[in-house]
C-alpha cells in the first residue's frame, strides 16, 4: 500500500520528560496541566475553539519502541492483542487524547488532564462534541475486569528513550 | 518540522461511494454497516478485540480537497475556525470514528454506524474503553446552538472526487 506523509502542526508541552510515571490516559492525568504551541501557519484555524470544554488532541508518539502484535498492557497481567489495547507502540503510533481546554491565546492553548510526553508533536485538534462523542457501551472487553489497583502510569516498557 | 510517514494497515468498506450523502459522524450513520479488511501482517494484533462493543477507527481521508483555515461546517451557517470543526479537510486529514464492532473473523471486522467513504485507508484500531473515553462536558461550543434540522450528511464541499 502507498505511504502517507504527515506534517506536525505544533508541539505539546507537559511536565512529563520521560515515560516513567506518565499517566496512561487523560483520566489518569486528571488536573495535570500542559500547553500546546500551534505553528503560526495554523493559528487562524483556532477561531471558535475556546467555546469547547474539551478537545481531541491527535499526536505522534515519537519516542516509542518497535511494536509487537501481542503485548501485556500496563493495566493487565495477561498478554493481549495490540489493537485491543491503548499501547503507544503501534504500526502507526498516533495518540488520541481528550483533554480539557482552559484557554486559547494566540498560538497557545492551555490544557489540563495531559498524558503525553513533553515535546510530543501535534498532528491535529478536533473539538469534543458531546452529541458526537458520547457512547453508552455495556462492554469494554478485558478492561472491564481490571481492578482499582491496576497500574495507571507508564514505565519505559513501550518506549526507547534513546530514540528521542 | 520533520515529516512523518504512515503506512495503511487495511481498508474500510462502506456503502458510501461518494461524499454526497455520507453521514458526517457515526451517530448520524447509525445502523449503517460496513467492514474492515485488516492486512494479513497485522491480524495477530486483533486478539481480544471482540470483547469490545465499540472501537475507535483511525483512517486517512484520502479524497478531501485542500484545507482552508476558515470554513462553514455542514451543521452551521457561519464561518468557523477549522480546528473547531470536524471537517475532513485538515492539514493532517486523519479521521477518528467510534463504530460498533459486530464481529471479528480472521482479518475481517464487521462494523456498524459507519461514516467513511468506501475504500478509505485504515491507520489504526483502538478499543473504546468506557472509563477512558466518556467525558461529561457542559459546553460543546458553537455546536450547542445547532438545531435538529441541521445537515447531517455530507455533500462534496470538502471533497474533490477527481483526486481519488
Amino acid at each position: 500500500m502507498e505511504k502517507i506523509e504527515l506534517k506536525p502542526i505544533g508541539t505539546i508541552h507537559t511536565p512529563f520528560k520521560q515515560s516513567e510515571g506518565t499517566p496512561i490516559q487523560p483520566v489518569k492525568g486528571k488536573g495535570t496541566r500542559g500547553w500546546i504551541e500551534v505553528d503560526d501557519t495554523y493559528v487562524d484555524g483556532l477561531k471558535d475553539l475556546d467555546g469547547f470544554e474539551r478537545i481531541w488532541v491527535l499526536f505522534w508518539c515519537d519516542r516509542i519502541s518497535h511494536y509487537k502484535l501481542h503485548i501485556k498492557p500496563y493495566m493487565d497481567t495477561q498478554i493481549r492483542g495490540l489493537f485491543s489495547t491503548r499501547s503507544p507502540s503501534r504500526p502507526n503510533p498516533i495518540g488520541i487524547s481528550c483533554v480539557k481546554l482552559l484557554s486559547v491565546e494566540g498560538n497557545r492553548l492551555e490544557i489540563e488532564d495531559v498524558d503525553m510526553l513533553d515535546g510530543t508533536l501535534l498532528l491535529d485538534i478536533k473539538p469534543y462534541v458531546a452529541k458526537f462523542d458520547t457512547f453508552d457501551v455495556q462492554r469494554s472487553g478485558w478492561t472491564d475486569a481490571v481492578g482499582k489497583d491496576a497500574q495507571t502510569n507508564a514505565n519505559n516498557r513501550f518506549f526507547s528513550e534513546e530514540n528521542k
